[in-house]
């Protein structure tokens, strides 16, 4: 499959995205689904970070014209949720932190809603909070948690979530090391900040079976925990998870979050559909962004700048409860033993407790945090071995084929090829060391390209329909956050089975319909959907074909003669129709059926369309139509108890290169130049792996240097986009994304994941370049001017 | 297939109906539905019956806030629409009947596009007009049309549809005849009265492509309607079609009609959806009914009592344009020729023009107005040969395997039987020629039970999808206008797969996901349904079972060392596992596998869920989950251009028998009681077929009695349920229906379709009832009082 077809009509072509309709505003997202009797929900969150709660009054909310539901953990059961069941869906014993939910109203309209939770009254008695994890981790520490899930005293905040991984002999490569560089590194809280705010509504339908419309990216993932909740709080039911439109998720939609077991309870209680949809404030101060990190790492390297050992130790604040962010360790250990070849490492993460905020999945899944920290290890270790700091990758780079200490098994590798392209581009060896206000800075990446078996099944399935005006419905179970795969999709399949893009049409969305898939998450989507879409498509070229070689002969000797009999001068050729007859000399592409080893002999040239009209309406008894289906489960593997296996079928590779420049006055950065080499197995469609790229770095690039969700004693200090600074289109970030294609053997037509792995090395790339720039190393995202002018100043002092 | 298998577990049993939510107000019929910014549409109808349009001012109109477009003739493309593509959507040059569309608004809401009618000026010049069929034959009578829908001038009033069937030698039989009689009977316009009114909402995608939410019966029908109407437009998009919970059709959704051509322009118009649902006023004056026909009809018999020939002539009132209405002779033609072993046979149907209504399907399409006319015909014929009206009936009744004047091939056939039964039942021979205001009377039916080739594919596809939890999903092309298909349908698949019914949902009403299906017309659906169910659920059957083969040795040896481990007192039994790898060897059955032959084998019994689970998560590179489908082509055919051929795989056959009480001083006919013996092949669900049974019969009866659009000069009168009288749950009318199983040998689990059939006999077996009781016989429907009273007056008169 890996295999570059020659004559590819469809794939590796830069289609314009056929989703147009969000363009000109008729796209319908969560926000515009209006249903029959629905009711709107609002959230009470807490007002204190740690406090029991000592009473809710609702009385007045319940009697509020309009309201047809007040819930709180008093009046609902209790049913415990997510990832680690730590916490319920409205807290009744005591809150953990601000946006602890409280109380839920559901009413005629939103504003009513909101209206009802100004008269819900708490009482609190506070606790004493901790906010930093190294002093949450403190023997004498307020307990967040007093009780794990299955009611066990708990004695501190650690998480147990063992996090390590070993591989070789870390402390006897440190001995033989001849460089070795220890250093500390922290990063902030980001928050995902999708244009589509968090959002769903719940209904329950006569039978008791929940329909759940969602902005899930997993949605079967989403409906086996709305199954789970509805079992635990004793229904019957089962779910249905639809999915509309999204506007982006960048991992904040792939866990069941609070607000959805809320709407559950208000469609339970009220017994009519209940909608929420979250303003920006509501988006900042209660979806969970990606946690920080504070990070120790050691490396060591041989007179050769050969890499000798890594070391890292992390400590991730996980806020008051557990989502998918505590499991970004399983990812962080992929760059860590694998970003470069390195014989022996040794990772530990531990995630604390806190009265934070708490945090989720984000796009690369830990992967920035990681790369951060040895990206900037690595240019440590170099400077300390007097090597450039992109020689030194080189020498260090991951190379075709190997295994590395984590088991992962490389296929494809241009890491090399990446370095070399930034170092072109940015005309590194001029431009680096100048120390002139102006640096340049690289970083690499590795990242899962070929699926993320995160769960026992990685598969995908999928149905493709073909109906007899030559249309294809392709029913899938993944899902799409705006990132385009319904025209990679069209593409693929158009490619697979000899159809044309416009003659397919995309079902994606509906758990009752679509066939099961693990979720649109890890870069995963373009890779095993392609896959899937080359069985099935394989086999409707197949039974198409089968079709065509019965049809083709009688409907051309029945063209044939009613021309002849129209015309009475046409001569009817002498045809020998036996070649028509065996599917194997037929061909299907661009929607025409021909022979394969006569393409340019006309008269056995017939659309399809015309071919699947004739096979349906034969008039009695035997009419065909073609459905084909596959499910599509990749060869990769679950980490074993050692955290070891070949979790991916393939790796993307890829670096930045950035140009900087400091303002030594004000500590401002500006980004000159900015390379990203990006290893994509095979773009099916250059331009939206373009935008991948410009997208994702654009997101690293904030992560670098504005994007910081600020707190005070637990309690969000920035909920909007006026204090919260993501880089926009203005900010004209000048980068030059270069697709680099090796065509990966287990790829569908060639193809690796491309979604995340453009915001990993964006941040110690920018570090690294204003290091280069000024001499100023800051190690605690984001470079801020602040902090940096600070620094800068420092280090003069020093110097002076 | 037709097989009855002895140990059915869901087959043949009496589930309640599954689609509750409808009786509990939860469902969602078109009328519930809103769409992001969705406008409401209003059409203008005629205010004459026949006169050309001068002018149409739509300026005021225009100008109403709130309106977004106001179309007409003038400002929209002129595009044919309908069966003989003989009127535009919009109507521009005159207009033949009040029902006539001569404007149409989007607005904002319904009140506003209301408003706005009235402020549209519209100057007609008259046009002489007719109504009358028998007036518009006539040489001079006004064109309905002048120009036909290629713009060829018509010389008369009389459509290009001729319907015709001849078998035998008509005039030697009569020669020949011991006994003949000839009347005239006619038939009135009824309504087919759907709880659920006519509506729609039509919108454009971002590509041009049309969303339609219709309540149509026929998606795939409608959608290449809407297909053709699209690029007649100039419009390069295709259609789909989505069916919400539909209200009833009875024929009346058959034809894509006007208001929907409309709602198709003004999305178009407007750039937004656009919907309509009718008043019931509206649905009255502007959706088709029932035509009526004049028949005259001509039979003899031999001394026997043996019929020698039917000889039939039909004039059917067409209306101003051409619906289905005007081919239901295609169905009159079955009992014209097979009700009853008749040798000679002629029949001539009539389509004309008038200025009135226009006719559309109707439950029986046409079969209850021809069996009307032959079976108070063949009471006559018994009559005059001095022969019991039963006895008459069975000695001329159908029977099983003989083919009939028009090629229909009967398999099982127990007509007799329902003669029988009618007769023991109703205490026929105590109660008949009592001439004590009460009387008896029968009427006996074929209609078509297994399909019907109306058009060149009477085929279904469907899709079932599995998934690890056991449930299966069911995506067929198939559509439910409330006959409760949704609960037979789960019976027969969960039959035909061996999961339960509450594991089966169904997805239907979508043509962009749904494999095709003619559509839910000629009671076809659960027999083609069920076929499709039984090819694709074997599918299914054959490919868990390969699946248990595989991992159901595996899991019960981990099941049992397990065990063993937790109860060092287990004894691990010695189990020969190698029947359990053959498939073959395997059943599935109540969603358990186990071995054929020995299901109480405990060891070797597991839920299916748990197989498929397992299937799922093999946990690398190997997980399965299973889909099947089928395309299911029935292999009847087509009506050839004699009008001969078997038009069904089976027929279902019945008798009617209705006692009544004539009040002779009033007119007043109560039905004291009733008997409906239906063969039905099989009960699929004997609850929801005697549910078709009562429903239909209730219909037949309104339609004997009360039902009738009255029309004064073209324009209807009673648009109302107070003025049009359909029989009600009040009416009490005592029903016994009878089910009659013989088992089809080409039904699925023996069953043939049983939608129609009941509302065909009741109008004849009254009549017949009412002339036992008081030797009057009413020859034009409805048998109202006044018309029943004036008749006893004549009758006395004319006895004194």
């Amino acid at each position: 499959m890996g295999e570059r077809l020659m004559d590819e009509l469809f794939v590796g072509k830069s289609f314009a995205r056929m989703d147009k309709d969000k363009v000109i505003g008729r796209a319908n997202f969560i926000n515009d689904i209006t249903l029959p009797r629905m009711l709107h929900a609002k959230i009470l969150y807490s007002a204190r970070p740690h406090a029991r709660i000592k009473s809710i009054d609702t009385s007045k909310a319940e009697k509020l014209m309009g309201v047809r539901a007040v819930l709180t953990g008093f009046n609902v059961p209790e049913v415990k949720v997510g990832f680690l069941g730590d916490q319920t869906p409205l807290k009744k014993d005591k809150v953990r932190q601000f946006r602890d939910e409280v109380a839920a109203v559901a009413a005629i309209d939103e504003d009513t809603a909101e209206e009802a939770l100004d008269l819900i009254k708490v009482e609190y008695e506070d606790l004493p909070a901790v906010y930093d994890p190294i002093e949450a981790m403190k023997p004498d520490a307020p307990l967040v948690h007093e009780f794990d899930a299955r009611g066990k005293p708990r004695r501190n905040n650690l998480l147990p979530l063992p996090w390590k991984l070993e591989a070789g002999d870390v402390r006897k490569a440190r001995e033989s090391s001849k460089y070795v560089v220890k250093d500390r590194f922290s990063t902030q809280w980001v928050h995902q900040t999708c244009m589509g705010t968090s959002g769903g509504i719940a209904e329950f339908d006569v039978n008791g079976n929940l329909i759940f419309r969602s902005v899930t990216n997993v949605p079967f993932g989403g409906k086996d925990r709305l199954d789970m909740f509805l079992k635990n709080l004793g229904l019957k039911g089962r779910s249905r998870v639809l999915t509309p439109y999204v506007g982006g998720s960048f991992g904040s939609k792939l866990d069941t979050d609070i607000y959805e077991f809320i709407l559950v309870l208000l469609a339970w209680k009220t017994g009519c559909p209940v909608k929420i949809v979250f303003s920006r404030k509501e988006e900042f101060l209660a979806s969970p962004p990606r946690q920080p990190v504070i990070a120790t790492v050691e490396q060591g390297c041989d007179s050769n700048g050969r890499l000798t050992f890594r070391n890292i130790d992390m400590i991730l604040d996980n806020g008051a409860y557990t989502s998918w962010g505590a499991t970004t360790p399983s990812v962080m250990m992929i760059p860590v033993s694998s970003l470069y070849r390195v014989p022996n490492v040794k990772f530990q993460a531990t995630c604390v407790y806190t009265n934070n905020i708490y945090a989720q999945a984000m796009r690369g899944y830990g992967n920035p945090q990681a790369t951060f920290v040895i990206e900037q290890s690595m240019d440590q270790l170099a400077e300390a071995s007097g090597i450039d700091a992109i020689e030194f990758r080189k020498i260090n780079a991951n190379v075709p084929y190997e295994k590395t200490p984590m088991d992962l098994k490389i296929t494809t590798c241009p890491m090399s090829e990446c370095l070399e392209i930034v170092e072109k581009r940015l005309n590194w060896s001029e431009k680096r060391n100048q120390k002139t206000s102006r640096g340049v800075g690289v970083a690499s990446f590795l990242h899962v390209g070929g699926g993320a078996r995160v769960y026992l099944s990685d598969a995908q399935g999928i149905i493709m329909k073909v109906d007899d005006e030559g249309k294809v419905t392709v029913i899938t179970g993944g899902t799409d956050q705006g990132q385009g795969s319904e025209t990679i999709i069209k593409q693929m399949v158009a490619e697979a089975t000899g159809f044309r893009p416009e003659d397919v049409s995309i079902f994606q969305g509906d758990t009752e319909v679509c066939p099961w898939d693990v979720g649109t998450h890890a870069s995963r989507h373009a890779f095993i959907t392609g896959h899937a879409v080359l069985l099935a498509g394989a086999d409707v070229k197949r039974k198409v074909l089968d079709l065509a070689a019965r049809w083709m002969p009688e409907m051309i000797r029945f063209d044939l003669s009613k021309r002849a009999r129209k015309d009475p001068n046409f001569q009817v050729p002498l045809l020998d129709f036996s070649p028509l007859m065996d599917t194997n000399n037929l061909e299907l592409r661009n929607a025409e059926v021909f022979l394969k080893d006569d393409p340019e002999n006309k008269h056995f040239r017939l659309p399809v369309a015309k071919i699947l009209r004739r096979a349906h309406l034969v008039g009695t008894g035997k009419g065909e139509m073609v459905v084909a289906e596959a499910f599509y489960d990749p060869p990769n593997e679950m980490l074993n108890r050692e955290g070891k296996g070949n979790l991916s079928c393939c790796y993307t590779f890829g670096a930045h290169g950035v140009e900087v420049e400091v303002d030594e006055e004000t500590g401002l950065v500006t980004i000159l130049n900015y390379v990203a080499a990006h290893d994509v197995g095979r773009a099916i469609n250059p331009m939206l792996v373009k935008g991948q790229i410009y997208g994702a770095t654009v997101m690293g690039c904030g992560y670098a240097l504005t994007e910081e969700i600020q707190t005070n004693h637990g309690r969000v200090m920035n909920p909007n986009l006026l204090d919260y600074k993501i880089l926009t289109a203005k900010d004209k970030i000048p980068i030059d994304p270069v697709i680099v294609e090796p065509i990966e053997p287990s790829g569908p037509f060639g193809a690796k994941g491309i979604g995340e792995p453009a915001c990993v090395p964006s941040a110690p790339a920018i570090v690294n370049a204003i290091y280069d720039a000024v001499g100023v190393r800051i190690k605690d995202l984001p470079v801020t001017p602040e902090k940096l002018l600070k620094a800068i100043k420092e280090k003069k002092a020093k110097e002076q």
